[in-house]
């Protein structure tokens, strides 16, 4: 064990040497052997446990993409990439390997492990005051903070790097469905939401639109003008983003796997031959993302799109999912065959049923394949299993890797299924095949906080459920929620309820208009918190503890901050007619029914505590915090045609409010050096009037409306072209 | 059609000629041709198809077991017994068909189907505001309700007649586990339980006290000397309550499989011969519980264990559960081998997994089997499908009137896990095969008034949940709301944690121990008001609009009614330290931390509206309703040793306050002859002074203390023999 401390203070203590996982940025570090440790370390059999204790106090924060509430405290948990689709409350891992928590209590601490296998976590299940964190193997780096909760998430988000920023175009409704099959049914859905009024900027393209499943191909029958298509879409101002699995399909004569075979770029089995699984395709092999070379020369394959107009990708199945392996299945079907005619007894009968359950996705199989990776003392073979959490992070790492080799300005959308810590530099993720469940909901308002300690800013989950069938009701309380996330997409699988927002009647159509309407007007907003969440290594969803110090603030799980201004409230249940909500001081209530009501002034200010709110299914609440404003844009139905010279600025204006927009081409990297607008607004109460400058960079005003509520409850509407210095009270 | 009217209002509605279920007692019902009828019906192909409207205000409660809120609205559901252990959100079906619900609204109105195979309920999912029920048939009896919602339930409950009466010790804490193997471990567990000072009346027998699984033998191995065992339990007031399977084991010379084919007893094919599924045993045939024959003789089967002084049993797997049956292993196996050496596409390799996943429980096989009804134009041979829900209902009816066989005046304990309305007369149910989910504590809570409405009082859910493994707090939140079910079972699955009360660590089992002492403390209550609602056809938990009538009531889903002096407001989130609560009207809030807290006075006075509470792991809370009174014992280890005579009465006293005790001897079937104890506590407050009046037919009470708590919020302590008249205030 050997113990480091950088100069900001953050602890690195290294067991043995851990396989490069690349996560970490550049970061000064000394020798410091005489710091005390959290905790007691225990290096046992082939694996490193560390036991600490909780306060009873403490809530313990992070773990990115998991099931349960904010508070992961209480249950177990596993980072390893998983596809399972069932998110049930039990389930240990989803698809990514986030292994960054936060305790904050009396004394508050956070944790990194650096560590590219499984890592289990039992936060106070088996006894409710003391954790056991235990690594698959004895090679790892930790990371030890100290600090407030938000000052240790800038701590580590300044240690893993800027997050990954697509283009301001993502930042729209995405409509998906595995699959619409053609580009006549595509056509048909994009006109659909023009035909609706409903906006929307990017329609998916799932595994259909593939020639058998063949990654990087494109079926003739389906899309006969795959380039001339992509341009009619782009003509009414509609993306595609076409689906990337990661298995190749074994097929003579296919190039991706003819040139894979060629320059051994697959996952090899034991004896060195390319491992031979079943996914979509039938059988294929696996990239091996872990070699450079393969990466890259996977990445390139992505220019095919670029070159005919693509500007967005979702890497799937790159946990990665296995259906089966070609030994798997050789074995499973001989036992099941050995049982013909057989009087089973019953264990014999689920042995049986287990031989074919277990098939995909088996421990068995990853301890199957071997990848080679480029390190400093040569190439070197590794085990999947002991890798098993770097595999979506480097797939989607040769994407993001082969957009810059095509254009080093340009931003292209890009999501990941699986994923692990750094890979957030490189990519968004979707949260994976969840259900129509209310529950999902929850666990999608849950999740939004961990993945931004993780530093995945671009995120979603799949809104109104992946499997299963969605109510009405659902998707529209869904919807009211992935309005502010960034990543807004409305995805169902094959064989459910189709679930486009006009599916649901007209009452329906017209309420979910509202909403999506709405997402728009708030893109200014989304935008410049999403940005300066980024350059500032800050949440843009956080629990009020990020925030507020009081004891309730630690315990509320289903409300959020959203960026520097906002509280949500969400509502999560089936019929509910409101929701109890705590403010942790004096707040101005939103009440939204659509941009337009902003006309009845729907504000209320509400004193700190708690309060029970009427919510009906048509509206949604919204909290305004004192002394910072919101701005909005008039709704438009593309994010190109939002107008950000005509802005609305809304704030709970006690005494004075003060807010930064940013905001940017939305295209190009050119924010990195720092070219962006900044516009400063101040309002400052008087007694008769308000004090209002507006000071930008660059940024082409023409008129502002303020919505600005006093501290007695009025809200003053003053609408005014550009410079504005000083107006009496409306 | 045909429209029937009752002297009580209730009108029928016959379409064709129903199988009989027998699930309605005698009732004058006279034809009524012109009575308007709800919604259309359509006979459409095989199916009836019932559709309503629903007002934008209806709430829609009952359905018995299922998923979800107890506002069922908004999904779907289905009618039809299933073994499914995965009740996740989008189940459609549980183990019971309770075909009864209330619509609550500007009208309120309800309505019984009844019916004996699959019924499907789209409850406002497809179209916010329509209803659609299905019936898979055209042979069904409908029965409507008009009035308030209480009023519905006492008239649909009086149609079906009284509920199950288990014996009073059923009242007591039960544990279980899937299996304490032998008499050694069941020893230890009863030990145990008096080692750690925690009270116990019965520990269950699963599975494996059979000898290979056989119905009705009894395993020499683990239990050489049964009837020895028994008696050495009853000796320390402990007792054992095996589980029976609805499956017989096929085997040469065991007696109930001779028995049964020799008698034509077991559920045939379509060509007569015995169906042959597989479940624990093995192969085994279905006894035809349909066949009053056979149900006389499955019946007789448990005298055996009355005659070894066993006084309670559970009947499981009586959906009936099929692992698989001969055909469809046979087929399954054949399209496996079929598959070998081949490339699978994708698709085939999913159908091969499908074809060995939906082995069990498979439709098909439900359509291959027959059973035999006598019925009043004689025997009539009927397809299992279309009878399905009656299957476990009557396996549970065999072994009822085999008690009264036996013994007709005694009571025992009965359980059964697949339901069907009419079956409330002979038996309890526990709530299935749930999980160590805090959403299958909301489950139990939502579910706990359904099954009242469907005449299943005597119900519970496995505590802490029977699949997956619980954590510590899990127990504890769970043991506070369970303490009032009239089931109150413990019981876990084989390879999960172990779930005793005194696994969780020294300071969980000093919490649970208060928890479980209080359980026995509130008997007197919880008897009492079970005997009640059972003979008055009320309802022991309900929903809040139950008895109040403005809106918010109607929208709380986490709160209910616990017999006529009581609200409850468990808490269902982990790591919660407290909740919100509505209180419909002034209560008094009482923070139960144990019986012995009652010194520390702990009641609060609470306005109508909305509140946060803080509720610390170690304490619930419960609200006493104005002018009703709460009876408690002393705590004890045993109900049997629960002392009557000396009782502490709660309550919240504006002016005056009532309760009927009731009580018997907790054993026999006297108390339907009338014979029992009812003492009427009156309590009216002075100026300075309290008049009570404590009147009883036949109660020995020795001591009384009353804890009242008057309109200022004080709580005046009042110990006093009995009788009493009148006594200054302390």
């Amino acid at each position: 064990m050997k113990i480091y401390k950088s100069n900001e203070g953050v602890i690195k203590v290294c067991f043995g040497k851990m396989i490069p996982t690349e996560t970490i940025s550049g970061h000064a570090f000394e020798v410091c052997e005489d710091q005390e440790l959290r905790g007691g370390f225990l290096l046992e059999q082939s694996e490193l446990k560390w036991t600490f204790s909780l306060d009873k106090e403490d809530v313990v924060y992070g773990l990115g993409q998991n099931m349960r509430g904010m508070n992961k405290r209480g249950s177990i948990y596993e980072s390893f990439c998983s596809d399972d689709p069932n998110h049930t409350p039990d389930k240990k891992s989803l698809y990514g390997a986030h292994n960054f928590f936060v305790v904050q209590g009396a004394k508050t601490w956070g944790v990194y492990l650096d560590f590219a296998g499984r890592i289990k976590y039992d936060l106070g299940f088996t006894s409710p005051d003391t954790s056991q964190v235990s690594v698959e193997g004895q090679d790892v780096d930790l990371y030890f903070f100290e600090g407030t909760f938000s000052g240790i998430v800038r701590q580590f988000r300044k240690l893993i790097g800027q997050s990954y920023v697509p283009p301001k175009w993502a930042f729209g409704y995405q409509q998906s469905r595995w699959s619409y099959e053609d580009q006549d049914k595509v056509r048909e859905v994009a006109e659909s939401f023009d035909r609706h009024d409903l906006p929307c900027d990017a329609i998916f393209l799932d595994i259909d639109y593939m020639e058998n499943f063949k990654d990087f191909t494109i079926s003739e029958k389906r899309f006969p003008d795959f380039k001339a298509f992509v341009d009619e879409m782009k003509a009414i101002d509609i993306k595609l983003v076409p689906i990337i699995d990661a298995g190749v399909k074994i097929e003579p004569g296919y190039d991706v796997y003819e040139e894979g075979i060629k320059n051994d770029f697959f996952v090899t089995d034991k004896q060195g031959k390319p491992f031979v699984a079943a996914v979509w395709p039938g059988k294929v092999h696996f990239p091996d993302f872990l070699n450079k070379d393969a990466r890259n020369w996977f990445g390139n394959f992505y220019h095919q799109f670029l070159e005919m107009g693509i500007e967005g990708f979702w890497n799937d199945m790159n946990e990665p999912a296995i259906f089966y392996s070609e030994q798997g299945i050789k074995e499973a079907i001989a036992f099941v065959k050995a049982q013909e005619g057989l009087n089973l007894d019953i264990y014999t009968f689920f042995e049986l049923k287990d031989n074919i359950l277990k098939l995909s996705n088996a421990e068995k199989d990853y301890k199957s394949m071997y990848h080679i990776m480029q390190t400093e003392t040569g190439e070197k073979k590794l085990n999947h299993y002991d890798v098993h959490n770097l595999y979506g992070y480097n797939m989607t790492r040769a994407a993001a890797e082969g957009f810059t080799r095509y254009d080093d300005h340009r931003r292209y959308l890009l999501l990941t299924r699986a994923s692990h810590i750094g890979m957030a530099k490189h990519s968004g993720i979707w949260t994976g095949d969840n259900h129509a469940w209310w529950e999902h909901l929850k666990l999608n308002v849950h999740m939004m906080p961990a993945l931004n300690m993780a530093g995945f800013l671009y995120a979603g989950a799949d809104t109104g459920g992946f499997g299963g069938d969605a109510s009405g009701e659902l998707l529209v309380r869904w919807m009211q929620f992935s309005l502010f996330t960034p990543l807004l997409r409305n995805h169902a699988a094959m064989g459910t309820r189709v679930q486009e927002p006009w599916q649901f009647g007209q009452h329906t159509t017209e309420v979910l208009r509202n909403m999506m309407r709405m997402r728009y007007a708030f893109i200014p907003y989304l935008y410049s918190e999403y940005m300066k969440a980024n350059l500032n290594y800050e949440m843009l969803f956080a629990p009020l503890s990020y925030v507020y110090g009081d004891t309730m603030s630690k315990s509320v799980e289903d409300q959020l901050l959203f960026g520097e201004s906002m509280m949500l409230a969400p509502v999560m249940e089936q019929n509910a007619k409101g929701r109890y909500v705590y403010l942790p001081e004096k707040m101005a209530m939103w009440r939204i029914e659509s941009f337009e009501s902003l006309d009845v002034l729907p504000f209320t200010l509400m004193e700190p505590g708690h309060h029970h709110v009427d919510v009906p299914t048509h509206e949604f609440v919204t909290f305004l915090l004192p002394g910072k404003l919101v701005p909005l844009a008039k709704p438009a139905n593309r994010v190109s045609k939002i107008d950000t010279t005509d802005l609305t600025v809304i704030g709970y204006v006690p005494e004075k409010a003060t807010y930064t927009y940013f905001d940017d081409d939305g295209v190009t990297n050119a924010y990195q050096k720092g070219v962006f607008i900044e516009t400063h607004f101040e309002v400052l109460k008087k007694e008769t009037s308000y004090s209002i400058s507006v000071d930008t960079n660059d940024h082409k005003l023409r008129n502002v409306t303020f919505y600005l509520i006093d501290d007695s409850g009025k809200c003053h509407v003053i609408k005014q072209g550009v410079p504005i210095e000083s107006m009496q009270l409306v």
